[in-house]
């Protein structure tokens, strides 16, 4: 009885994969929009960037206030380089823990980000020295993915699910990176 | 009969990882082989800009036109700047609502980045002054990721389903990127 | 009787995501852990980098070997404009075809671009002059993207899975990535 009614439901899934796939993009969905919502403010803050580099680019060209151009370049530059490394620590921890402590942290990484790009604009001692800001955000998200890893093995070969524990330990501990 | 029969379908998904993970794979598979083949191909366009700046790099040498050199490298890293934004639209995009339109801005942002190099490559007065060239793709993209997010809260708190429609819009007004 | 229980299943799925939700989890885990892995390993690195070349910035202000500090910073611009590039190909690569080929090549484009940077690190005749390190294990990643999209048509329009003999043979292929 119950290998007939397996393989109608095998075969119903393999007949109908709208039956599975709608399913699964609900499931999917609910997993990542938090995440897909991040993504999208960051890639606005990026344009953002971009507009005021633009702007001071074609401003610079009439004022020749050189100066401020190459701290405005450079600032971006940085905010660039380590945009890959945010997004892909940011899906990790989302897909590996839980999205809501993620995206949290992700737009808390937002405003350091948008505090630094300021921190340029302003007097060349407000800008922030280092190539990491956000260092403590970046720490949070890796450490959510090996959380993550290691709970995804422990449920593998060991048998134990921490999953439910660590999910409320990571939206506690989430709620430290608002210390400034 | 009912909890029975979900009982066992449960203990079935467990003990069978092997029947879930099949179907998933076709159906993640269905939904996402469009934009790898995009992903595909801007890495291929990477690969080739990368090539023409190496090339210009080590013929730099013996020629000493430093100013073909530096527009090709400015021309280079404006484009890698934007690839990370890019990459993060056209994924969430593609997965949030549907992959055939996010599938078909990605291309067409392609050729513009391919106009936009072969433009700096040329004179001077060719190339195009700002950051943010495919400016239309990315605002698509990004207009396809929120209305695929509206659409799944709608879902979840309303109950309603307008995915087909927004699908259906969505392939429509992507022709409308092909207007210069 | 078939559709009555199918019906039940798809009623029991939509009122109880949390069995979906679940079963998918672990399902898509045991696909993208190792590649989880891999990118936390690369993120890692990339701050190892950066710390590298912030201390190299520091000093340099005492100092004043502008030298060593332009060749090192050189170094990392290279290393961050393949990073999104060799992102997108692993995670593809990864989904597409099996993820522990995918993570092994990963694992192995990590050390040569830790070769090619402690190259840069010390003379400069020992620099690779390229932007494209790494180049065998890219095409390696695509060939893997580009094969397990034809597999996946094949399998949807001709109705033959090549996929187990495609993962025995990437897997024996990827080894070949080991020789000088």
């Amino acid at each position: 009885m119950l290998s007939v009614m397996l393989n109608m439901i095998r075969q119903q899934s393999e007949t109908d994969p709208q039956f599975m796939k709608e399913n699964m993009f609900v499931a999917v969905m609910d997993n990542i929009f938090l995440l897909v919502l991040v993504t999208l403010l960051s890639v606005v803050q990026n344009v953002f960037f971009a507009l005021k580099v633009e702007k001071e680019c074609t401003g610079q060209q009439s004022k020749h206030n050189s100066a401020a151009f190459e701290r405005l370049s450079c600032a971006n530059r940085n905010c660039m380089d380590t945009y890959p490394t945010f997004l892909a620590v940011l899906w990790c921890a989302g897909i590996c823990l839980s999205q809501a402590p993620a995206a949290f942290a992700g737009i808390i990484y937002l405003v350091v980000r948008q505090k630094y790009f300021v921190g340029y604009l302003g007097q060349t001692c407000q800008s922030t020295p280092g190539f990491l800001f956000g260092k403590r955000v970046l720490f949070f998200l890796s450490l959510m993915c090996v959380v993550g890893i290691i709970n995804h093995l422990m449920l593998t070969y060991g048998g134990s699910d921490y999953k439910e524990y660590t999910q409320t330990i990571t939206k506690a501990a989430s709620t430290l990176l608002l210390l400034p």
